[in-house]
């Protein structure tokens, strides 16, 4: 499969809803240059960049009450994309002046694009992250730009054992290494699993867990969950030996992958927290965290595999695969299936406050039912 | 046409003349890298920047005389082009050593170098400028390289309705809107002008004009001649109502875009003014207005349309035009007919003098006897 | 003959063997990413880059006994480029988990690496640079990048004549232009020398010897030895009329140009010296003059030729040489030939230290015996 054959039919996040404002932002996904911004009745809206007279990106204009007026000569688009104002003499529009309107979900706290066939754009197979919105959790996030293959970033994601290798100091710990990754299918969500109970705590775990006792052992999970395209969540903790998971310190991690083209990829990353939800420090903290962990080495290496690789892929590359990379070839195949046979992802959705009001009595995950 | 498909049978500026000296200038006009400089009678040779010998680029040579010492061997080429001294053992110089000679002729205090026929190389296809030189008037001039095709620089010039967009707060009024645009064609010079009699004063035209009025209409005008491939004289400026426009503040524009190559733009812009001519302070402010205008918004927009069409053409590209672009798609048109029958352009070259004198009377500018 | 048509049956120089240590040191030779490193025994290892796996490169790794650790997933290979350890749950090893090992030999203070058939890669066929490591004699060196192909650099130092243009006011002198070059050819190993008895000193020359009175003439000479693909040594020096070449200052320059890939190249530069060889000091000079005269002014002026000529070579480009072009011409044609034919160079290696034994009754350089 070419490293730019994209599933056309599913949902990309453009942007977390937090960034759509007033103003115009420019977003490139799947090769397409897009502005997004918010209407006056706060609906989100997403046209084509290209201004289709002249070829000026609208972004660089300004909105006029709910339409875009290009920077250029002043043409404006409405949010379908019509040009509905000529400033000049006559004013007559050309039936033809017009650019793509986006079908778009807010959904999540996120902006989802759909690319594909008009009747499947079905928000019923965008992945569940209402975490993001939970008011009983706290949330913070950002986007990262990588110059490497989304594909390359999911291998990275689904195995996280990657950890004790590039953050060393940080995600090392025997807790990962004796213990055993479980990999689970239900329709197209694919799970990569690691329980790890009764261990020495992974040096993150022991910072971010104020309850943390040098010495002791812990129960531990990281469960991430992975659906197509490249939708991730992750739920991380640690928490006392057969403690609930609400003493512990627990997460999700967000990790959503919008390829800009084959080559560069938006990187939405969250962090979603079930302790200390009132103190935006523990947030900050995180913050700090993801830019060391994913910006200072996660991404350093995978810009590295991109450039050695060049314009092949791993399979054009022949690269040779081992035991830890079953959640990631799984996930490589399936995709490469669905973007094949032009299939709409069905992602199992399981729900994610059930796993919350378990987490009150044990210190271990809920296993997907499959 | 392809984006670097050329007018080969015509006149480009390389330099101003200004620029050109008893130091090795290069520019790289259609492709080719030529370098410039001036001889010990003053006049301006043009000679290729590649030395035959193993491609030192002649203008990190340095002169010696009128010959060019080519700074890796020393080898030394004339204002003709041919090797005339060679420094090593035997000093034998092969008859193939030399590197092609540029016609060129020094007018209107420029530097126009031919690239077609040799029969055709004929000055009087050379448009007007002789405003540059007029002892009357004062003359403020600079060159900018932009990174776009230079048909998208022309569009640009060839509808300043745009101003009232990119220039917004500096060119934008209602003399502008309420006004017409009329194109008229004689031989290949097109002339797309805007009367804007009785009207409110543009902000910059208010801001340059000493005897500017708040609240008192003026009479205005903005008359863009074109010639092929791309070589504008603007006549623009502002005064009384019925009053003569040597009463006002009145220049010309002057803007010469030579290829660098299909993606690259010398733009030679000048501003040659009717008013305070003898006050360099008002020379030093159009240098700023040309610099924020020009600049700061122009080559922003430019340069932006550029990236958004790649390599197309906007031809390719299914640009839809309206009613304002009739000038800029008739010089497009007429300029690849020209280009596709090899026909050297033939400028109308009006009397600019005796424009002034009838300014004298009256505030409206001559239309171009057709 | 393309760019990219390389010698694959040669010796090319990665690296000083200072520049190996118990880090990872990458490098790029005939477009293969290498990683080199000393292993515990000091011996030096040389392996493919690219980790088969996900093709992160090794060099981001790090060194676990003699064995590599990837950075990314912590598979670690030996220095036969085997995969020995898998960290991963299971620990199997695929056996295509496994990157290529290059031949190489520790000589002259620098690796040599092997490219070619496996059966022919004899250490015989390295040329003589034994001064590096003369206890008599006292070295600096250094490793500068050019974005120019070998090829031109090789030009460049076959015909020092160049030093009076491009080193003007340091290595021009009427001694050069009166001397004549002399181009001898014995195997593989092509000489171009210039002998200058009884002339005034070059710049450079006077400021590096301490006993140079000013006005008085001196024996100079410049003998360069080349060998295949690229790999020269500078005989080069100063001393009084007719007096041991030992009472001078005499340096061995060495010039290794080592393909990165078509448009750029490793230039490994070393100034062996036989005067003041206790003294820092001359060392620091030589390295000043190197970066003032390599980088300053060579590498400008050569990485200005390789922008004239883009992708063609010089033949493409249809240079035109002269008389001083005999060395360096003949170099290329040799070089193509042996390209085409996979022949491996046969370097003459003449004895440096006879040389240096009959320098100390004569100022005359020993011509190689042919
Ligand atoms: S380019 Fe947008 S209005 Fe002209
Ligand atoms: S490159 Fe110009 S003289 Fe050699
Ligand atoms: S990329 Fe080297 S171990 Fe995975």
């Amino acid at each position: 499969m070419g490293l730019n054959a994209y599933l056309r039919n599913a949902w990309y996040v453009a942007a977390w809803s937090t960034e759509v404002t007033r103003g115009l932002l420019e977003r490139t996904v799947l090769e397409q240059s897009i502005v997004l911004y918010r209407k006056e009745n706060g609906e989100v809206a997403a046209i084509g960049n290209a201004c289709p007279h002249r070829f000026a990106p609208l972004h660089l204009g300004k909105l006029v009450g709910d339409t875009i007026q290009c920077g250029y000569h002043g043409l404006r688009f409405d949010s379908s994309g019509a040009c509905v104002h000529n400033p000049h003499a006559g004013g007559m529009i050309p039936p033809k002046m017009k650019v793509p309107q986006y079908t778009l979900v807010e959904r999540h706290g996120m902006i989802w694009l759909w690319f594909g066939d008009a009747d499947k754009a079905d928000p019923a197979s965008i992945p569940d992250f209402s975490c993001h919105l939970d008011p009983d959790l706290a949330f913070v996030g950002g986007v990262i730009e990588m110059k490497a293959n989304y594909e390359l970033i999911t291998d990275n994601l689904l195995d996280l054992a990657h950890g004790e290798f590039v953050h060393e100091g940080l995600l090392s710990s025997p807790a990962i290494t004796n213990s055993k990754l479980e990999t689970i299918q239900k329709g197209t969500t694919i799970w990569s699993n690691r329980w790890m109970p009764d261990g020495e705590a992974l040096p993150a775990h022991a910072m971010l867990w104020e309850h943390f006792t040098p010495g002791k052992n812990c129960d531990q999970w990281a469960y991430m969950r992975w659906d197509a395209p490249a939708h991730m969540l992750l739920d991380v903790g640690i928490t006392g030996l057969n403690r609930p998971r609400t003493e512990g310190a627990w997460v999700y991690g967000t990790d959503i992958l919008t390829p800009k083209d084959a080559h560069n990829t938006y990187y939405f990353w969250g962090i979603t927290r079930a302790y200390k939800t009132k103190d935006p420090a523990a947030g900050e903290l995180w913050r700090q965290v993801i830019k060391g962990a994913f910006e200072g080495q996660d991404q350093v290496i995978i810009e590295a595999q991109q450039r050695m690789l060049g314009n092949r892929s791993l399979e054009e590359a022949n690269a040779v695969m081992f035991a830890s990379d079953v959640a990631a070839q799984r996930a490589r195949k399936l995709l490469a299936s669905l973007i094949d046979k032009g299939i709409v992802p069905d992602p199992q959705n399981p729900d994610l406050r059930e796993q919350r009001r378990a987490s009150e009595v044990t210190s271990s995950p809920i296993t997907p039912a499959v």
